[in-house]
């Protein structure tokens, strides 16, 4: 795990993904993008991993992109330093036709993790910074954090697929007003605004974001939870209960059958904790994934 | 209405439907979901019938699948009492191209309802217990309801359409947060979060879900509120606002022509109680429904 | 702008549509639909136009369809005073398969304005008069607003494609709850329920959604404000957030290379006000739009 832009660890089955340029303050990066889709790569072929936290070095969770190539920052054309140069598993081109945005390629995957995410915001979050958090799954502030969609003052527009995830997150009245505004905010306009589940002290946060990782991970089965993860992520995108109702059958029927299910009735009704036998790399069922992959790539 | 598991009574238009297993905190069976789907078969057809309410006798509203048998709950290849021995119109299956998770048969049932259909959630609702009430339109608690997505902590997965139904309703975060922990949680939790409308005292539970029934039903025409609620259902699952508008346009031009409309004007501008003359049964507009049956069946 | 039925105004860079009919309480009729559609065209025309604000003359907002023509007011094949009259670039037609209601003429067009749009809603607002608001971004109430989706005690059903809109901006729960008791509500509600992003003393209404407007209108550059418009509420009809990625993505490339975004990142690090060089009106990108028209029109 030789990662320049990030700092990746696991304990008691909790990864975190720590952004580490905070002399930038985390300035998002290129490298930081490859990165961090590498280490959701890890982290989804780990059963070891059962949840991940993501948060930043020093006192800001990330700045946005990096604007020390001033006025260049945004046309890559212009730019020697462009973002491909981070590697990862594809290439970003500069054609019109397959551009692929960087902040999107890191949601996109996100997206896509098998594990729940926690963000835990320490402090500013201002651009990708704000939009990749978007596809995680919960999100604590820290009273010091600071949020902005500023894309409209930098004029160009929200990326990182957020024009998608911001308005079922906070609804599209407060989507459109951040967005239009490029306001800088605060947490507790933030939990106000349905982005954040909670506030908390600057020393608890990291504290509170295992809270919640640890419940998951002592008390759930993994491939139940993998399989909740996709399951409400695409069915927020469906167009009717029926197509959720076509994969929650197939999974009811084939998690019924299988350990987990006994394990997890029978320590019920024994009033103890459970140990689950089935493990996401190897256990998830035939059926899966059941989308086409282009739709979420 | 020879019910077995459930109760049904109609009084002053509007219909009580109240699981009816207290000695098993009306644990969900095979029985009791075509009970439910016959009973909603039934509304639909009552002309007398404007709003249904669905409560629990006893203290529980509904504690989810009924884990009498141990280990093989949910093997359905096991279990000798499966669902499909409680009838209803279709069969169940457990061949997993065909498979129709028994919670989503009820809840796309509840889902074509053409009337207002209200939980008076009057204790635990667990598992089965809790998705049943999302197709449902307005959910109360009495203050000792709990509610618990506890799928992942029995190695299964949300079900009954859930994953179309509960992001919806209270928003993707809170849905994942719920669903990953599986965690119980009371009646203030649920209104924080969304879930309930309202959280009242044990002894008002019911009286409250009937002033709510009641000034729908002396006020408003009965087509009027099939067509809405069907047009918002599944009005939440378009891609455009120019579905919709298709839809309303065509409503619109029938229903303004309808007795109803001229009742509706005139009774307003009378100041007086209307007394609409045109009935679900027989006076739905020829483009009814309007959607292919298959997509919410 | 010789309208009859509207009063439009520029200042500023913000424009206000007023609803003029102050003795009618500004019922809807056929050529206030007329006026307001010509108005949004008319706006998003004018690159010195950065926001709009539609309010109300008198005391109401908009009182709901002009009930004047009694039991025939919604049926069009008895009127002669039928809405097309009030001119519009379409007529109205009350064939089944080509109808066309009034009021989503009028939403569809706000929802594809470039503009951000605030509603200032002064006092009573029913029937179309809330409906028309759910396409705008932001809806402001003074202390004396009154809201009503009151269609079912009128014989008819929501309209403007609402059943679109309503369910996502506020839920599909209290979207349905206010719909079927058609009952008039007040600011407060409409606050608790999200409908209106805050209540306001009447005599600061129109100052704070200026407000609002100022700053969009100060900060932020016009083309990435209409781009924002697009894609976030069109964003919000997709079905994968892969959909948005490719719009993004293209969209981050084009406006990366514009001058609004060197003008952006420069004025950002020389803690300057922005002069931004792009107008709406000749420098969409080529891409736009990227939808088929027939959606949305």
């Amino acid at each position: 795990m030789n990662y320049e832009q990030i700092d990746y660890s696991v304990a008691d089955g909790i990864a975190t993904i720590t952004l580490n340029r905070p002399e930038k303050l985390n300035a998002f990066t290129g490298v930081m993008m490859a990165e961090m889709i590498d280490a959701f790569d890890r982290i989804d072929a780990d059963d070891a991993v059962r949840c991940v936290i993501v948060t930043g070095a020093g006192r800001a969770f990330c700045a946005g992109a990096d604007l020390s190539a001033g006025a260049k920052t945004f046309d890559y054309d212009q730019r020697t330093d462009r973002p491909e140069k981070g590697g990862g598993a594809k290439t970003l081109t500069y054609d019109m036709e397959e551009a692929r945005d960087g902040g999107g390629r890191l949601t996109l995957r996100i997206f896509r993790c098998l594990k729940p995410v926690i963000a835990a915001v320490n402090g500013a979050a201002v651009g990708v910074g704000s939009t990749m958090q978007l596809p995680m799954d919960i999100r604590l502030a820290s009273e010091s954090a600071r949020f902005g969609f500023v894309f409209a003052r930098r004029g160009i527009v929200p990326e990182a697929a957020s024009s998608y995830f911001l308005p079922r997150v906070v609804g599209i009245s407060q989507a459109l007003e951040w967005c239009y505004s490029g306001r800088v905010f605060d947490a507790q306009e933030a939990l106000k605004g349905g982005l954040v589940k909670e506030v908390v002290s600057a020393d608890r946060l990291l504290a509170r974001a295992n809270e919640l990782a640890r419940e998951i991970a002592d008390n759930t089965a993994p491939v139940s939870v993998a399989l909740t993860r996709a399951m409400l992520w695409r069915g927020l995108g469906y167009s009717s209960p029926m197509d959720a109702h076509k994969v929650d059958s197939r999974a009811i029927l084939s998690r019924g059958r299988s350990g987990d299910a006994k394990e997890g009735v029978t320590s019920f009704l024994e009033k103890r904790q459970p140990v689950y036998p089935d493990r996401v790399s190897g256990d998830m069922p035939d059926f899966f994934p059941w989308w086409e992959e282009e739709r979420y790539a």
